[in-house]
């Protein structure tokens, strides 16, 4: 299993779909919600891959998995698809988040679009700093970390957000555990450790960019 | 190739080194620079591998690639492998980067210090808003993106980050590379389309948060 940058690690049983299919059924319903959105209705397993850069064998058997959806000559219907991934991917239900760690990236997650649209909506927020404690941010009021437990069981919460220093990471993620969340999106550049079934998705930025110069420099030395 | 949330694009040929041995490089690399940090100078491919979750074999697979560093019985020499890991990810010289679409995002992303501690240096900023052109960040100056061409040959930048809305990020990607970029670090949620000699890792954060829904619904099924 990749460890790699933003990386899934899970500690549970392999999931029945692989993590680089799971990730183009999200790219596939990105582009499939773009061309709902343009008022189309069908589209051939070899537009939506070519718009991806995906083979059109590929999307057929990624989409294969979803069931018998296309059909030969006419394509696949897009609502259909576009449910039939929402529900494969678990997003067609609406998923509460609680973030902590209130900095710049925390803003830029609270204001990105994408988290409502994709049916996740932030609904807590915690920080370790008494200046910001008590601060509403984008409607949220700042908690401070001693309020975890009342907080999460209050609102539901079920995945944490980590946007923390790398130094309070581990402490902040076992508390979020401790009160109840189910899996963690770690942005903090450190390895956490938690219990089996708890998952875990961690992007590390930095590693992103050392992906990028990797490639560039490989591009250069061909 | 995987077409995940935050991949690896490239339309060149495939590296030597496959992405999930880059994103393992990049996590003992952290690990490494951790221990030399606590005066540690020695470390065995399984302590190594326990603290990040990774099987000795793998570890031991990984470095050999690095060519002959350990000595069984007494371990690998831990400034050496920070060295040719470094080396071997291409982080071994600085790497310059231009950053287009100054908000939320972007200010975190200049405030990190994994950046500038792994090599990277945001050298130059680009906005679109007339109201933020002229403005300093982080004692940069904000950039409109027509000067795209002639702040990138004067800072020598060869890296893009793009932190734009979805409905700009083509164009600006298209400026960027005309300017001479070589690689796109793309968090817009969109597909890019770049000449087949640039690089491009994209980061989409709301793929991160399926992927991690996703595996929370799979152990729940277990």
């Amino acid at each position: 299993m990749s460890r790699g940058g933003a990386n899934r690690e899970t500690n549970s049983t392999e999931p029945r779909l692989s993590r680089a299919s799971v990730g183009r059924l999200s790219l596939y319903l990105r582009r499939l919600e773009g061309l709902l959105g343009e008022g189309i209705t069908k589209v051939s397993s070899g537009d939506l891959g070519e718009a991806l850069g995906v083979t059109d064998a590929q999307v057929r058997k990624d989409l294969a998995y979803l069931g018998s959806l296309g059909h030969p000559g006419i394509g696949y219907p897009i609502q259909e698809l576009v449910s039939a991934i929402r529900r494969a991917l678990g997003i067609d239900r609406e998923w509460l988040a609680a973030l902590a760690g209130v900095g710049n990236l925390a803003r830029a997650l609270l204001r990105y679009r994408g988290f409502p649209q994709q049916g996740f909506r932030i609904v807590a927020l915690f920080d370790t700093d008494p200046a910001k404690i008590g601060q509403q941010v984008e409607g949220l009021t700042i908690h401070g970390v001693g309020q975890i437990p009342e907080v999460i069981a209050a609102t539901g919460a079920e995945l944490g957000v980590l946007t923390v220093p790398v130094e309070g990471a581990q402490a902040v993620a076992d508390m979020l555990v401790a009160a109840g969340i189910r899996g963690v999106l770690n942005f903090a550049p450190t390895v956490l450790r938690l219990p089996v079934n708890v998952s875990l998705v961690s992007v590390d930025l930095a590693v992103q960019l050392e992906q990028l110069a990797f490639l560039v420099q490989m591009a250069s030395h061909d």
